[in-house]
């Protein structure tokens, strides 16, 4: 890699196999949490993830390029805790508490991302690709308001009360 | 894992690990930056860390608990590919917009690690953890910000300006 443009192709690659590997984890997510508005933000957040892959390949396609990934081992990390949830709570209200949790982890990872890639964007004078990162950037920065409004509007909570009520 | 001390448990261990690996691999984060006012952020960045993990030391003992770390995969990844833009990129400007991205990557996933941690706290009523847990994570921002400062006070707009130069 030699230049930003190398650089900024890079990162690209890496969000979109992280943007893939999130479309494959969301319906399990979903399948495993028992509050129902969980359930809807993790089914809504699936849909979003198509079209953040859709602007992906415009993005690709905006510097010539075929789109293709490039293993995200922090975005598997994120997910692969995401699974060590599921497999190790048995309690419903608790395993969503853990369940929001690593999806805010994925949320912020990519958060950081998609600032990355936009700012690099805009020194790199295409403004076409800067408006479609920063669509997604807004809506990841919403999904994430979204979960923390879920987990403080009762998840958290039900989940705290579960020892009590289990003694 | 039945409750949500144990779920607190788990993702303190996750996080106390996080950590330990970020102490390890910021002084070659320092080391390979070419930018004085970014390795000077990595190396007040090390001082904060030995400082969050004493932090976290003491919310283990307010739990009960031993210090220990469980293998974080999230920041393995996150490292791992600070380690690639270091390995992969010749040019020393491209090469510090490539580590100061990783690192904010690094930042954010702990900004949520450390928000979810500070919530389940919160709802444990182990109000001195939250304090603790406060004030790492309102560092964590600030680290955060600083390196958006230095990104955009002129390390990407140099690193953009390279392929230019080398033409």
């Amino acid at each position: 890699m030699k230049s930003m443009d190398d650089l900024f192709y890079a990162l690209l690659q890496d969000v979109y196999s992280a943007e893939k590997e999130l479309l494959k984890a969301l319906p399990e997510l979903a399948k495993k949490s028992t509050n129902k508005t969980l359930q809807q933000a993790f089914a809504d957040d699936r849909d979003e993830t198509e079209e953040h892959l859709e602007r992906l390949e415009k993005v690709f396609e905006g510097i010539g390029k075929m789109p293709r990934g490039k293993i995200c081992e922090a975005m598997l990390g994120i997910i692969a805790e995401s699974q060590h949830v599921i497999a190790e709570v048995e309690d419903g209200a608790v395993r969503d508490a853990g369940i929001l949790a690593a999806a805010q982890a994925a949320e912020h990872y990519q958060i950081a991302r998609y600032g990355t890639l936009r700012a690099w964007a805009e020194l790199l004078g295409e403004d076409e690709i800067v408006e479609l990162l920063s669509d997604t950037l807004e809506e990841k920065k919403h999904a994430d308001e979204l979960l923390s409004w879920i987990a403080e509007g009762g998840v958290n909570e039900t989940a705290s009360q579960r020892p009590q009520a289990a003694e």
